[in-house]
């Protein structure tokens, strides 16, 4: 039985996250919004609330735009000392038989975060329920991306992109 | 030169995986049991034991029968505290050149998990050793798996499936 | 839009990460430079360092031969406790475009460390930034290899190869 997302799909899909992890973790973060159709959404949860059907979400942006406000909020905040993330992305499971030019995706991550002069730590992990649709031009964007945290308590702080 | 593997059968392996994540993290781990042959076997082992030849295993279930028995005990288990489990597979490698309608899969795995209201940790890292085999309806399922803890160390403890 | 990987190259750049990581897990650490073309490199930096253009390494082998003396010394060391890693890599970025018979790849990885009777902790967190050729028997090598960890410091140790 062959697996029900076609080869050509899953080399998008896979291309598409490594992209968007490579930008969270190598920058420039200013190619981040890039990432997304123009009405997006980006939202970061806890999974409680996901549990209890709460709606507060950590982080929401409602539009490409709004993710653009973002991106210059954290390049102009100032860290006590420098951080780096880096993603890790695993088990991705690929459903493109909804609308056409669609196709929903969740996956598993873990953020290890390094501060400047310290040991690497686990940041925090979670699993992102994304929608996926393909523009005009034909290229695979974010038209929403959820990201839900495992911990509602994160270190340092949840300033970095998940 | 290509890969031994066959591109259909490395996608559904990959499926597979990531549904096998899916469930152990995302629930409900009642589907656990159902990617198990009826007569799979599944194990939790230590690397020591493994290195050393010691037949002792943390977690042995000779049947699908006793995946459902386990599962039963996981959830009427009382924890202290809510936890949940995150994880991560990387590195497949994967053997179809065995006996018709099996496959040998090997992949390294990284579990963390976050107990409610704590920082997120890593709970384990180790290495799944597994057989797959294809059923009559022509599904991929497990015939045995091994993980093998890096670890006879687990914080707080084992009693969520690997 | 296709993904520009070939889905043939793609399978045959995992399979080379995956057989990477599974010869420094699993041993023989003795494999290890076979995965590499008679003339490459291997090196291990601090991101620290490729920001500010250092060109300080913490490992650098400058050959094949190298790379099996560095082995030669890894085996040769006594540790006061065995200790064992285990590597995720995730996110491969694959660019088959410039010359023939070689790509470029980067990709993220963690490593995770357990020194016997203790609990597995995150070693290091960091970026492969490599070239790959194919050599005359048709099989992709490492020509060069660049690890940076993110990190300059690490737990225990950095004998044990990224």
């Amino acid at each position: 039985m062959k697996s029900a997302v076609p080869v050509a799909l899953r080399a998008e899909v896979e291309d598409l996250y490594a992209r968007y992890v490579e930008i969270l973790d190598e920058g420039p973060l200013a190619d981040w919004p890039s990432l997304f159709s123009a009405d997006a959404s980006y939202r970061v949860v806890t999974r409680e609330n996901v549990d209890r059907d709460l709606p507060l979400a950590l982080i929401l942006c409602e539009s490409r735009a709004a993710i653009e406000d973002r991106v210059y909020a954290i390049e102009k905040t100032t860290f006590a000392l420098p951080r780096r993330t880096r993603h890790l992305v695993s088990g991705l499971r690929i459903d493109g038989s909804g609308a056409p030019d669609t196709c929903d995706v969740e996956a598993n991550f873990a953020v290890f975060e390094t501060v400047e002069e310290r040991l690497t730590i686990c940041h925090s992990t979670g699993r992102y329920r994304d929608r996926l649709v393909r523009g005009g031009e034909g290229v695979l964007h974010f038209a929403s991306k959820c990201c839900i945290c495992d911990s509602p308590l994160v270190p340092n702080s949840l300033i970095v992109p998940l």
